[in-house]
């Protein structure tokens, strides 16, 4: 049966990464920057876009694309703040791919959009393995996950461009090492941003702002 | 293209499902009593079961099969316990499968054995969506991942068992109403036991450990 599965996956793969590549145009024509958001779930995907929608939110127009089984809770949360926010549910399907993302951009009106977000399905293994058609990757890790995640879910954080350490308001409560995590992160993608914050008590998170604010105007200017 | 991935999907179901129907013969003629232990990473999947050892180990010959996609650091740390453990490396993959089970059963030494415990990949979508050939799906949800999670990953919640509610030690510091998990983890699934317990501070463990030896006990005397 593993035989059987490899030419599917392959040839999906190879489709997706085509569709991606339609996605990718259209996101550098119109000059929005793109980030496909990954985490397993619980680890704060929402919660730090609340957080960024409400620190750039007035300088620079956002949209969001909220990846769910079946649930719009996401998006709702979004749309309360005043971002455009399009809900694909993936009816039990674990990642987003770029089909998924190609059909939600119809819903969009990216008119004027600087920063477009994709917050993917909570699942640390799957939407690693599905290019979107973002300009980055970024992986939140939750403290409370555990100091061994980046290596025993390695191709996550292999492709990231940024690693955003959430809930380190609760280190004094749990075994945790973020030095460890920086280490292995480090490790795998040696070129990876690495961010400590907490989306409760909002430390650590003006760095995240800076680093995505300065991304946004690298597309603006090109 | 996504027209095209559902009938693979279906014939690999299919497969499956004849893979695990062969491991529960096996396990039926074995007298063992077999769990497939799912959840996020990092939600306490291997700390149950540490847990689980020290208290029930003495009484109860057990044997664990430890998923994950390369390392074997967690069957490392069933073997410390002086239980016999086989990792599966799923080389990436999301889920274990009737077929990595299968393999994995001609490394281990069944004799004796009355509790089986899979610990599949840390992920809350797909691993629900393949037998193994267990008799109870067990999930484990951590209070850090937030109470809206059983009504946004609906399968694993609908289809297990026993819900584990695991580091209620830190609902002090975090937002999360444990009655709404289990309001919305019941809607899914009236007959499911449900567990509060953490597995830093030992409480609530014994109402788990007493439902496990119940289902040996009830192994035992068919």
């Amino acid at each position: 049966m593993t035989q059987m599965k490899i030419p599917v996956v392959r040839n999906i793969l190879q489709a997706n990464e085509r569709l991606a590549a339609e996605n990718r145009k259209c996101f550098d024509e119109a000059g929005i920057f793109v980030i496909n958001l990954m985490s397993s779930p619980g680890a704060g995907k929402t919660s730090l876009l609340e957080k960024t929608i409400d620190h750039l939110g007035g300088r620079i127009k956002m949209a969001v694309i909220e990846g769910d089984l079946q649930s719009d809770f996401d998006a709702a949360r979004i749309q309360k703040r005043g971002v455009q926010a399009v809900q694909i549910n993936t009816d039990g399907g674990c990642h987003l791919d770029g089909n998924m993302v190609q059909l939600a951009l119809q819903a969009l009106d990216l008119t004027g959009v600087e920063l477009l977000v994709i917050e993917n399905v909570g699942n640390l293994v799957c939407p690693a393995e599905f290019n979107l058609g973002e300009h980055a990757k970024v992986t939140i890790l939750s403290t409370t996950e555990g100091d061994d995640k980046p290596l025993k879910y390695p191709l996550m954080f292999q492709l990231s461009a940024a690693l955003v350490i959430n809930k380190i308001d609760l280190l004094p409560y749990i075994d945790c090492d973020v030095q460890k995590i920086r280490q292995s992160a480090r490790q795998l993608n040696a070129n990876q941003e690495i961010f400590e914050v907490s989306c409760k008590t909002g430390e650590g998170l003006p760095a995240w702002f800076a680093w995505l604010e300065k991304k946004v105007q690298q597309t603006r200017a090109r």
